[in-house]
């Protein structure tokens, strides 16, 4: 199976978007499921990590002064050490109960063996560890099947909510309590998976859920609890969240942040910052404090930093030749490093094309489908690790019993995992000891075994182990990725090391090079730069292999990056989330902000008929539209309030005419709406709300003008395919930018007014309000029409959001791209020198996809 | 001398800012020096981390395709290895000459004590240690006084710089010089200062200038190196030197980056965080390889890690009950953290009395003034230290000779540097042992010793240290802070070790609350966060003293803050750096941009004459200019280009002409030029480059409007104290942004054409040639007037940067803020919803205390 794999890598293996036609560019937002990549679906929403509130809301959160500020971030502060905790707790639980699963599991089958050693039932314990294992996996498929989000290492989808692109369902309680009883099933079942990926991804929920008090699962749980009502709060916490799971599984709270930093913030906010690494802290000396307490019975003592680490590396006492690594190791080093990245590469492209087979031939087919897959992976290694075992494995000569490299946490010995199976005294079996142990165990007995593996033994281990990993991670369970590599990895090194050690006689320490291997397979598959190699460096707990690790990430992941992305953005693009990457690239800065904008825009005016409004909502997806006014042939409009918009400009009466014709014209086809009473309600209005100031301070009325009552009250009304070029552009003052959630939550509440009114008279809604019904917010479908007045006028002007960050057309992509992204914007309205709305930026049409067909149309109009 | 700053310390413990009365506040740009706080000047420049050009100019960079954007991003990884390389270098010049010359200090000055101590010649030997340590400090003294930058620690001149603020000499090649030179010999010479801070300074230096290849001090050091010509690159590379140097003086690469991050880079980005490990890493291990070598002749490994480091904590191998902290203890560092914030607000309270004093009273004086202040510094120090170590100090014993502390770099034992002055065998003078070893020495004393340290003499220790490094910090010496915080701290730390241990009998690690010690008093001196976090926890190998490092520093930040600033902000006030914060306070919110914005303009016009800008730039600071055009009664012209800008407004005939009449007044106002003839030009032009294209398609025309050709050609103006309200704020539509620096190259460059001609006649300047004389541009004043025809007319539009950010005049502060520090702009233009300028954003808008002043006055106004 896993074989197949290597057919189509081949293809994979070229550069990727480089042979894709502009034609086949231009039509975006398709999953398109042949031979050729998945585009950037369009189904996918967009946090709103800036805030999109109007003044009056400021306003409205008047008593925001800095005292409140101060109670707010001590709440936050507490949030942070409670999401710390609980993901400590998490933590302790899964790794608990995978330790004891596990413990049964090899005690009762490794004492099968021992006793069938002579009386050949050997069949017989392969039996019973196919059942421990199969009956996990069962478990742990059907956990996936109520909430398939919870399938794999979850990195790629908080990779992209940390990017600003939301989800369905990653961040339920569901979710989490699917992930983290599965992950716990699909490790204890002798999958190649690990716990860390679900473990951080088990951190976000909680970060995500905890400040929240609410829970969409359990309906029932819902305190009143007002803060943090936003995504952007929201956001800061997942990111707390993940860092917290990062800092728990690997003891590494440092890299944890960093982590965040890397996938997530698109900004350096110190105090952000400062509290994610006490979030990382507190889960890290939470799991330190209950696992050294459970382990050691020493409660108050910190002894076990993380769920993973790599032991203490350090030179036999008395040696005082010896060193862990010297500046000609370097060198191998380098070597490992490109190895390491080619090696990655194969199994991202291998993996790819599997998870491609997988998206094409089982996900459409029955659930159940999917366990049978699990379960077939599950069988398939069993067998694999039992037969290699006991056909392959050679006996070995023990370390000698005077070294004492024990793990820094002091609880187990490193001989204490070996396996003896079919081996005499002071020998052991080296692929048993691999292979039938937990993957932490082997990779300390890769990284601080002084006794030997035999190149075969390592080759053969390190060829199974990539293939059955490979075919593992996709499969739907949950299942982390970082473990198998860095097993995988260390193999390899450990291989290096023997042939150097051994074959070459060179004075070098086995332990680092199969540290160095570990890593350069892992960069290869993952491609993580600066947190991989901070979270590496904690977990050996010794800066000193600082410059190798480093180096070798970078090589590993320069060689890999040259054949194919890593594991997780590969699995970003086939689900088609609309990543933003880190910078555009130069050539982009060909084109500007109107070559890449969506110039057909769907807008509200400042004042509109709920039923206008309900037909925008209902008949378009946009989750915000601008809001806009038409400048008119009304003169006594603007010389009352915007005397000064366009100073002493003077028209012809002939274009004055036409335009007035043109209006008239649209006007009439729109048969549903009385425009003509709208617009005495309109000029009534604005008779009574500004008494025309004639002596006002210039610069005041300079800097109000678009705070001039708005002078339009059309009928709204959309973009359609009959309208003439000069309708579809028309000009259109910009003012602001409403969300859908925000006028679906007007209507819902009946906040409008009648024609016959003055807007004054429509009710306002608090903050509090708007953001209640956060983080789903009711559809415009679930509207109850009959409760509305169809022919009431809604004033949006309250709750728009009056000055968005705007972009001029002609600014060039990479600075378009540079606000959007550090900001976290959702809209970003193109504006143009007369502050007309030309068009809009949205996620889309700065995927890098979109760019590059949108280059190539560039080149071609060239 | 030093207890004087106990006497005005009550005034300033009291929160700052408070008294002042708002006429105070609104008197901004003023240094005064009187009781009261110092205002950010007005005199500094901002760097332009934004790319301030315009498309054209992107368009000569049209080779800059990915292939070339490849090479330079392969330099740039060139230039981080060679920056780092070179810091390592340094920092081992450094490093090894204060070794020397203390070792031949202490050596000469220890024996004659050992043998003066039958003959009673004491004297002698304190005159010896005196003419040791004069000598030194008269030589780093003299070394100020050539470049007095070199003064100090230089962090905060590297946080000015980091934040965006240029300090004019900070990044030359002298000050480089005089900065490693001197503060080898003022640590050499036995002041309390640290060589961390210089070589952090120095490490931004190699950072600035080797990139560059050129140097203003050796002028001839000037290869044709085009690349990194902006402000942009230099500060990346900046922040890289510096990280490295912190890199290279604790061994803590990580912390350098996050040091980096944390005082500069506004945004994360990702690539050029990468690069800053990158360089830290380089800068850690040349050091490590080279003092490996030099020390244990054993190139080619790595064992001596930075030029700082804690040694290791370690509990003695047999002991199992021994742990190096328990949740117990975590109680007892939260509260030396409340007290470590407290002594570190009145260290900073003292110091910053001082060094107003020494503002006052020695700056305005004769320079030798200022090395007579350091020798006496000195003098009183070296009377200090060696009347202490031979009267107060007692004899302990030796600790079992079993312990093995080794630091981790196994080089020094650590009892090889403990003092027996006066005391019998097995016993050694605790006091001598602290104040006759390097700094470091002592440090590793306090943190490893297992013998013990007697109450009386760490409590006076501790005292002496305090008062006599508070003295030092601010001579005019080059002198870090942080040795001289932490080894003053640990004194603190052990003491407290020592009531718990000796007093209360409780089984605590002395080394541990040393430590923490040290943390908390260093914390509480710097506020730092993060950075100084991991930093600590890099220097002390030891990731499980996470928690308590972090808690102590968070608690000894809190509490200090509550008091006074850090001292780095301190001395950043002091010399009225206009810093940017990390964010705006909540109330602030309730201004706007228009609040704070700069109303009045000094703008130039897309084609303007060289006598005007001449003017303009001779009589302005300005560093950016708007480019405008007003809005005129020209019909003719925005019938062609701009039909569109107001499509369908008429106006009363009245308003026109009396705007009109106004216009005329003005242009009649302005005798110097022949503005009819200029118009004339004008109207010539436009039909010239712009056939008016009717049936151009209308989107395209909205997108351009701002490209329609310039319709104005007036003489400039500035506002005036002649003009009446209505002039001064007219109407002017914004078009984009030019610099100084270009508006000088262009003149001095020739770059303009001649009345009769069109503007596609002048010459025009290559990206390369407009940056050639980066980073000191011409001075207008530098302009022979007699080589420039005063009647010849620039065009401006193609350099001008033409779509800066820009924000509506109701955007509210933070958003502002956000925008500006995130971007790192240098200018923002408000811009009201019709395209008009009405206001600018610069950096000093945005300082704390000009907003403050700007809230009282809201507040007033209401």
């Amino acid at each position: 199976m896993a074989c197949c794999g290597n057919c189509f890598c081949c293809q994979c293996c070229c550069r990727e978007g480089e042979t894709r036609t502009p034609e086949e560019l231009t039509i975006l937002g398709e999953i398109r499921d042949e031979e050729d990549e998945i585009l950037p679906r369009k189904d996918y929403e967009s946090l709103d990590y800036d805030r999109c509130i109007n003044e009056p809301h400021v306003e409205v959160l008047e008593g925001m002064d800095n005292k409140k500020a101060k109670k707010y971030e001590a709440v936050r502060w507490m949030m942070m050490f409670a999401i710390g905790v609980s993901v400590g707790l998490v933590g302790l639980f899964v790794d608990f109960f995978v330790r004891l699963f596990t413990k049964i599991k090899f005690a009762v089958v490794g004492d099968s063996v021992e006793k069938c050693r002579d009386k050949g039932c050997l069949p017989l314990s392969l039996l019973e560890l196919l059942a421990f294992n199969m009956t996990f996996i069962f478990i742990a498929s059907v956990l996936v099947l109520i909430e398939p989000v919870a399938a794999g290492s979850g990195i790629p989808e908080i990779k992209s909510y940390l990017n600003g692109v939301k989800i369905p369902g990653i961040v339920r309680l569901r979710t989490f309590l699917c992930k983290a009883a599965g992950v716990l099933f699909s490790v204890a079942g002798g999958l190649f998976v690990g716990k860390e990926g679900p473990m951080i991804h088990s951190g976000a929920i909680v970060g995500a859920g905890l400040p929240q008090f609410q829970s969409i699962t359990l309906k029932r749980i819902k305190f009143n609890f007002p803060y943090f009502r936003s995504d952007r709060d929201k956001r800061d916490f997942v990111s707390a969240g993940a860092a917290a799971g990062v800092a728990a599984a690997f003891g590494a709270p440092i890299g944890g942040t960093l982590f965040s930093l890397e996938e997530g913030s698109s900004f350096w906010n110190q105090s952000l910052t400062w509290k994610v690494l006490f979030c990382s802290m507190s889960a890290t000396f939470t799991l330190n404090f209950f696992r050294s307490g459970i382990n050691f019975n020493k409660w108050g003592s910190f002894q076990l930093p993380g769920l993973l680490n790599f032991g203490e590396f350090k030179c036999p006492d008395g040696d005082k030749n010896c060193h862990l690594w010297t500046a000609v190791d370097l060198a191998f080093f380098i070597l490992m490093g490109v190895v390491g990245g080619l090696l990655g590469a194969l199994f991202n492209c291998m993996n790819k094309n599997l998870a491609k087979y997988r998206i094409r031939n089982i996900h459409p087919k029955a659930k159940f489908i999917r366990v049978l897959e699990s379960l077939l992976v599950t069988m398939v290694t069993t067998v694999v690790i039992f037969v290699a075992s006991m056909l392959l494995g050679e006996c070995r000569d023990l370390s000698s019993p005077t070294t004492h490299n024990t793990t820094v946490s002091g609880s187990e010995d490193i001989n204490s995992t070996i396996r003896q199976f079919f081996c005499t005294n002071k020998t052991y079996n080296d692929m048993a000891t691999l292979f039938f142990n937990p993957q932490e165990a082997a990779i300390h007995q890769l990284f601080h075994q002084d006794g030997t593996f035999s190149p075969v033994t390592l080759s053969v281990f390190f060829l199974l182990y990539f293939l059955l990993a490979c075919w593992s991670y996709g499969v739907s369970v949950p299942s982390g990725l970082f473990v198998p590599s860095l097993l995988c990895g260390a193999a390899f090194g450990r291989l290096v090391a023997n042939i150097l050690k051994v074959k070459l006689g060179m004075d070098i320490y086995s332990g680092t090079f199969a540290l160095i291997g570990a890593a350069a397979f892992l960069g290869g598959v993952v491609r993580m730069t600066i947190s991989l190699t901070v979270i590496l460096i904690e977990s050996t707990n010794e800066i000193t292999y600082g410059l190798p690790i480093m180096i070798t990430l970078m090589v590993a992941k320069w060689t890999g990056d040259f054949f194919n992305k890593g594991i997780y953005d590969i699995h970003i693009q086939l689900r088609g989330v609309p990543l933003l990457e880190w910078e555009t690239e130069v050539e982009m800065d060909k084109l500007t902000a109107s070559d890449i904008m969506e110039p057909n825009l769907t807008y509200v005016y400042p004042h509109t008929r709920v039923q206008s409004l309900v037909s925008i909502l209902r008949t378009t997806v946009y989750h915000a539209f601008p809001v806009v006014t038409e400048n008119r042939q009304n003169e006594q409009d603007f010389m009352k309030g915007n005397i000064l918009i366009s100073n002493n400009i003077h028209f012809k009466k002939s274009s004055v005419m036409s335009r007035a014709g043109e209006q008239r014209r649209r006007c009439q086809s729109m048969k549903s709406y009385p425009s003509s009473e709208l617009r005495n309600v309109c000029d009534e209005q604005n008779t009574v709300v500004e008494p025309a100031e004639e002596g006002e301070d210039l610069l005041q009325q300079m800097l109000e003008r678009r705070y001039a009552p708005y002078p339009n009250l059309y009928p709204d009304q959309s973009p359609s395919e009959e309208w003439t070029m000069e309708e579809r552009f028309r000009p259109l003052t910009f003012h602001g930018l409403i969300l859908r959630s925000q006028l679906v939550n007007l209507l819902i509440r009946g906040v409008c007014y009648a024609e016959n009114q003055s807007s004054a008279t429509q009710p306002r809604l608090s903050y509090a309000e708007m953001t209640e019904d956060y983080p789903r917010y009711p559809d415009i479908h679930d509207l109850d029409l009959a409760l509305l007045n169809p022919r009431m006028i809604v004033d949006v002007t309250p709750y728009m959001n009056s000055c968005p960050y705007t972009v001029s057309p002609n600014t060039r992509i990479s600075q378009v791209f540079n606000l959007f992204r550090t900001m976290g914007l959702r809209h970003l309205p193109v504006v143009n020198a007369v502050g007309e709305i030309v068009g809009i930026i949205t996620r889309h049409n700065l995927t890098h996809e979109f760019l590059v067909a949108k280059l190539r149309q560039h080149y071609i109009t060239i």
